[in-house]
């Protein structure tokens, strides 16, 4: 019988690009070192997960407004820190490429192929009125119980 | 004799509203799990615990100053994105009540019927000038030595 | 033979002073308890381990850019709240010197007595164009592999 592998579980809270990409090079590099990885999208966070077209979709009024307000998907995000109206991101983003470093979106793409367990928190998309439709596939949902089923299990468990 | 219970810590740094919220849900659903759950609420989280009415109290220029410029409880934090003047705020406060998620207020009373452990940071307490009388009743007050202690045998230990 | 120390790790992402100031708290707590404690800088927390004075070193135009945007070393950060266009870090500065708490630049140098592990990710410092020479001395630089390595085997591990 194998080891059970090591666990590392991820609470991606954050919409911000620098913030994103830290999660995810941490997901990708313990998936490399064989740790089972999942990372659970709350909040801004969500918006990792978006797919860059628009989808129609039915809701509300204020769930069209977040809806609207939101950044839709990982090439879309800001930066916590030296937004400067848009220009750091790109600046980012320019250094990335020059270093030949992945880009959020194949960051994203990487950890799918990897198997790390991406998961919505289906509270969160409720309350900002976010619908399967709207999030990439290959994509898991679940609440806070199973979060925490997992990370009870982990020894690295970071909110980020 | 019993199984020692699984546990769990969270400091809450935060003052961001969506943070906070997201702390009290991971901790109330960890307590429900029959998790040992402790949030430590150092600098601006410790603004959560604010009492909602001005206490008047006897403190110096610049602890007046911070007091004065602080959210006074869980009910008038802002948010870390979309603030939009208080109006941001306001559009979460109005899904969570249409999807009948509790409210702040309503999630930390949860946290303390469910005996989650309130601990207010003595030594933020003593820079921010935040007394006491200031804070809700129910709570604990110690320094980082007790946070590290319960860290350290806990599985969970998220900084938010 | 003795136990192994407990460990602790700390991933400080964030410029923010206050931020750092907390993080350098539980990191200098942790060795006083004897645990064995990394702070992984990334991000703009590398910010906090530039040298004061500027140091001429060959870099390409973007680099020089952010090397000019972002604060040098400890004394220079800003606050994530309250920042007030830097009354905010000058009011907390006040109000540390006046409760004989250390300052950032202070913690910093306790960590480095007592032995706490200060790492430079490598690659953030190339993104940003940060060379050792701008960085203090005495500090280790490493990627997130050796991370993960660190945080696998500690018990408490925080993203700052």
């Amino acid at each position: 019988m194998n080891e059970p592998k090591e666990k590392t579980t991820i609470v991606l809270f954050s919409g911000d690009l620098d913030k994103a990409i830290a999660a995810f090079i941490i997901a990708n590099g313990a998936a490399a070192y064989d740790h089972e990885v999942t990372i659970f999208f709350t909040f801004w966070g969500l918006n990792t997960l978006r797919k860059e077209e628009a989808i129609s979709v039915r809701k509300g009024w204020l769930e069209k407004m977040f809806g609207f307000m939101m950044p839709r998907g990982a090439g879309r995000l800001g930066l916590s820190k030296m937004q400067f109206m848009g220009m750091g991101p790109k600046m980012i983003k320019h250094v990335m490429r020059k270093h030949n470093a992945l880009s959020l979106p194949e960051l994203v793409r990487l950890a799918q192929e990897q198997g790390v367990k991406l998961v919505a928190c289906t509270m969160t998309m409720d309350l900002l009125g976010l619908q399967k439709e709207e999030l990439l596939p290959g994509i898991e949902y679940a609440g806070v119980a199973a979060y925490l089923g997992d990370a009870a299990d982990a020894k690295v468990n970071l909110f980020i």
